[in-house]
């Protein structure tokens, strides 16, 4: 850590905040100050420790409002999402374990129950806060409680079906729920959508209250004229002109009372609109306008940049404190890898198409979007329309890539079963973000691709071992016509190793041996393979000769490989980044099940256990569970020490 | 079949429609006519063969005006869910086929585009259809062509969050397509949501036209009149008036223009309609209102009861023809062995509740509906938020039974993970129509859910062998406060078994030994056991004797039990209603692995293939499969044969 970094000492004020009580025990007059002082402890720590940055710096007056109005924890309050809870957790008890953030052991970078009891629901994943505090609230309902319940949803979270579900099944069900939309105009990347149109155009308006105000004496003048035709006139009128004084039409369709839009940064009134809606009954959406980065000028400038912040900054600059790396190459990031093959392959054929569910920079789709526009869609969060989209691309001879974090992927299985693998379409999946994933934690790492994409029909599953292999099976998938292809890469850096020009194909359902071997077979699926040289090494240090095998495919598998591998093997290690219940490492059980091939073998299938892995780098995470090289020296060395001990 | 089965014979203007171009070539005036004979000739088929009903008589007149005035293939027509799709088979090539509707080696009963190539895109989930469809209008611009498209859509489906994403998009992406909003008012139950209520009042307003063209009138007038005053109100009026104007402001607001709603069963005014839509540009909703069974008096009066029909009915009065059973018990089917023991444990304990996804008949949660209407939810077609509101009720202290198919679970699986099961959360998931379903095809089989849930960390998967198995094992379920409870069981009949009263706690992870043998184990995981008695009856008549271990879970897996079935048996053959990669007979060889119990012994796994088994009944697809019993003898004797061979 450089010599410059800040004291991180909280304000006088936020130093005397231990819980949201404090915050509202003060008179409204000072929460500015309040604000202020959270806004630059926010700044101070992310600027030293990184972390998501602007969503937070946006909410600042909007978390203090509400834990002012509102009598947290007894009253409910559900972030959505949960990047923008920073100032959330600094005044709920956590303030001075905040600097922790997002590190091994430290506080997590989402709402998460078992942490806090400010912390009503454990987010991560987008656009669910309204189902979940609808159901907080029948519950409260049917045990006769009266706790309140709030719910506070982004305008980006938005155009996720499940919000909408949400919203539908709130505004009928005649109980009290306050929807705060937190309209920012922005998601990581920049929204899209006609909602997002349309909530341009509320914003915009500005002046809607005041309208309806004119129309109203309008309407009143109209009839103080008297006369029949223009009394009737006024009658017809009144009628049509009802609905559009509400100008969250939208949200009055689903049964929903709007209020707004209002600034979310003038925290006096925000507070006590709060306090007074606090009091009110019904389902309620609150529409305030904030500004993403709010108070941090190169945030506000560049939000897309400035969404999250790993490496320290100046915070008032903005200029990276990083220490510079090594002159030289740095590898490529697996996304960029995925990214820059996508646009070389499109070019080559034009039935390749793009899509994203809103995460043009985090999965690079964004080169192709910039390279050709038309190609390629950011459909905003809302994974299922992008893979029934893509379905439907497909069967006009369209080769969709449908970009998707395998934890994501997760909201749209149903249309990679039902809608593409039952029709078999040729749709790629890249699934970037496969397996642990480092500091977002358990809401983000991507544990479960290999047996759900496994267990659908016809579907071929591969992972690179690295990235030549990532350009080479997306080539490959691009050369199968028949039915869907999943592919699984990593977050982070690939190895760097000298990439060919071009593409060349793959046989599908083909692995390999990396490096041959005496005394037992370490067979891996995907990038964590790339830990296995220095196993060797460490291995053979020992005396032990280890074979590699890459299995490049879970699905289908290479029977011919895995011949050799128990033919010539009695002892087998498979590795992989993800749960053992159903994955790679399974399904060379199947194989070997199938094949009359266990007699005499012993399998040791090494992958993420049964229990939800914790935040951390992913190094911290592999070695903890037993997947780094350490565990996997360790599990080679039993099998082979197991033996030697029987002999 | 009885003598009393009316002829299958069309009437003479629908005998003569091959395809739709014969549609086309007919003056709009035989419409009507064409509209009548297809309606009878539905009437007539599904009266003596069953199928689907209420949904297909209610959009005769649709169906026929789409095909009149779209281009079909062509033109591609999109339909959501595919219930109502009898019509357009008959139209589009499949007349006489169609009495083959749902049986083994028939028709599909949805739209299948192996089937047909009128059939653009397979259904069966609801809320697809605007997704695909706008994949298919951008496909179509990336290659200039200039074929039109459709999504026709049931306002049931509209409560998916999948049709809003789709909306979404559609309404931004600046391209030509047509959305036909069938509006009907129930899905397979009463539709339920805000949505509905909204629809509901558009229908009612009826005249919104007339409104329309009132209001610019009388602003005209006011116009006409001349004088600053009354010139300046107008036009403050205009302005606001503007928007009401459009009365679908929900689809205005979302991009669309709005047209409706219009009479769905005039055929001349619709076909013609649809005529100048089809010369129209960007995103169209047209909104048309049908009745659901229009025109077969009995299921215009009971709308549920004839969503579908599986017995021979009188064709006038709808009287049942199915030869009665036999006197004396039937057994139950396990959805009301669900619906039944759900309203007692509700009764024993205050904290459950019940949610279902728009499926009260279908899971039986109706039962708990009608006897206690408080504490039993119908969400609507939104399994998402079903999960994610069970959700918010756990975390409040309520134990949530959410009744959904296994096939629909899919759609709210990332419900399932990020929201119930990382907070450990005590929701339960009865998962119904697990394993083949029968008619209803691909779409409906729940193939998937063992490996799915079984990956899920913490997640207890459960599957009772007969009816007493799943009222105890869903008692046990409640008894469970640490994270959720999955247990899945089948479509149809149980076994009419004595029940005990009340409920008896099993214990979690232990599975029992149902019969002793000594030659091979069956072990069986849920109702697919019930086979296995008469195939133990069947291998003691070969000399073969076999023991039946019934799992019962596949998470946690009992290693007691299976150290018994290893230490005994060399030859093992699993039993389960799924995919075979990752389910049950996985989780057996990866306990084998684990335990180092491999060595030595064979272990067959049937299961359901790697590829989608299409419709029959369920025994049909058993057999065909080899998970009957037949399969299940085939596959014991060979495991014994091979080794009598071999000794």
């Amino acid at each position: 850590m450089s010599e410059a970094v800040p004291p991180l000492t909280p304000g006088p004020l936020l130093a005397t905040i231990e819980r949201p009580a404090d915050v509202r025990a003060l008179p409204v007059e000072r929460l500015p100050q309040l604000c202020d002082e959270l806004r630059a402890h926010i700044i101070d720590i992310v600027s030293v420790h990184g972390g998501h940055f602007g969503a937070s710096l946006g909410v600042v007056e909007l978390t203090v409002a509400l834990h002012w109005a509102y009598d947290t924890p007894d009253d409910q309050l559900v972030w959505d999402v949960g990047h923008q809870a920073y100032g959330h957790k600094i005044l709920t008890g956590r303030r001075d374990a905040f600097p922790t953030n997002r590190t091994y052991g430290g506080v997590s970078g989402f709402p998460k129950r078992s942490e806090s009891e400010y912390d009503t629901f454990g987010v991560g994943h987008a656009s669910t806060s309204i189902s979940a505090a609808l159901g907080m609230a029948k519950a409260r309902d049917l045990k006769r409680t009266d706790q309140r319940v709030v719910a506070v949803i982004g305008d980006g979270s938005m155009t996720g079906g499940l919000a909408f579900e949400g919203l539908n099944n709130a505004g009928a069900a005649h109980t009290d729920l306050l929807v705060v939309l937190n309209d920012n105009r922005i998601s990581i990347d920049p929204n899209v959508g006609a909602l997002h149109e349309y909530l341009a155009g509320l914003s915009a308006s500005g002046g809607w209250n005041a309208l309806k105000g004119g129309v109203w004496s309008a309407l009143d003048e109209l009839k103080g004229m008297g006369g029949g035709t223009l009394q009737r006139l006024a009658s017809r009128l009144e009628d049509g002109v009802k609905a559009v004084l509400t100008p969250g039409m939208l949200f009055e369709a689903f049964g929903f009372r709007y209020i707004g839009p209002t600034d979310g940064h003038d925290v006096v009134t925000l507070a006590r609109r709060l306090k007074e809606l606090r009091g009110l009954s019904g389902p309620i959406l609150l529409h305030t306008l904030t500004v993403k980065g709010k108070g941090f000028a190169p945030a506000e400038a560049d939000q897309v940049k400035w969404h999250a912040q790993s490496s320290p900054f100046d915070k008032v600059t903005g200029k990276s404190l990083a220490v510079p790396t090594a002159a030289g190459t740095k590898p490529p990031k697996w996304q960029d890898v995925f990214g820059d093959a996508l646009v070389e392959l499109a070019e080559l054929d034009e039935r390749v198409v793009g899509i994203t569910a809103a995460m043009p920079s985090g999965t690079s789709l964004g080169t192709m979007m910039e390279a050709m526009p038309d190609r390629a869609f950011d459909v905003g969060i809302a994974e299922m329309h992008a893979v029934v989209f893509a379905a439907g691309l497909a069967t006009q001879g369209m080769r969709p890539f449908c970009a998707i974090y395998s934890t994501f992927l997760q909201r749209a299985y149903d249309g990679v079963v039902h809608d593409v693998a039952l029709q078999h379409l040729p749709v790629v999946f890249c699934m970037d973000r496969a397996g642990v994933v480092g500091a977002d934690g358990p809401t983000h790492h991507g544990t479960l691709d290999v047996p759900i994409m496994r267990a659908v029909q016809g579907m071929v599953v591969a992972a690179p071992l690295d990235e030549q292999d990532l350009r080479d099976l997306m080539f490959t998938a691009l050369g199968h016509d028949d039915g869907p292809f999943a592919i699984r890469y990593p977050r982070g850096a690939a190895t760097g190793m000298a990439l060919r020009d071009g593409f060349e194909a793959l046989p599908i359902g083909k692995g390999r041996r990396v490096a041959d071997g005496d005394d037992v077979a370490i067979v891996t699926y995907g990038a964590i393979g790339t830990y296995v040289p220095e196993v060797r090494e460490r291995l053979a240090a020992r005396g032990v000769s280890a074979a590699h095998y890459d299995l490049r495919f879970a699905k289908p598998i290479d029977g011919a490989l895995l011949t050799e591998v128990f033919g010539r093997f009695r002892r087998v290690v498979t590795v992989e980044d993800g749960v053992r219940e159903g994955g790679a490492g399974s399904a060379v059980l199947e194989w070997a099940a199938d094949a009359g091939a266990l007699d005499g073998v012993e399998v040791v299938r090494l992958g993420l256990p049964d229990r939800f892995v914790e935040h951390g780098t992913q190094r911290q995470l592999h070695d903890e569970v037993g997947i780094g090289p350490d565990g996997i020296e360790r599990a080679a060395l039993a099998l082979v020490g197991a033996e030697a001990e029987a002999a």
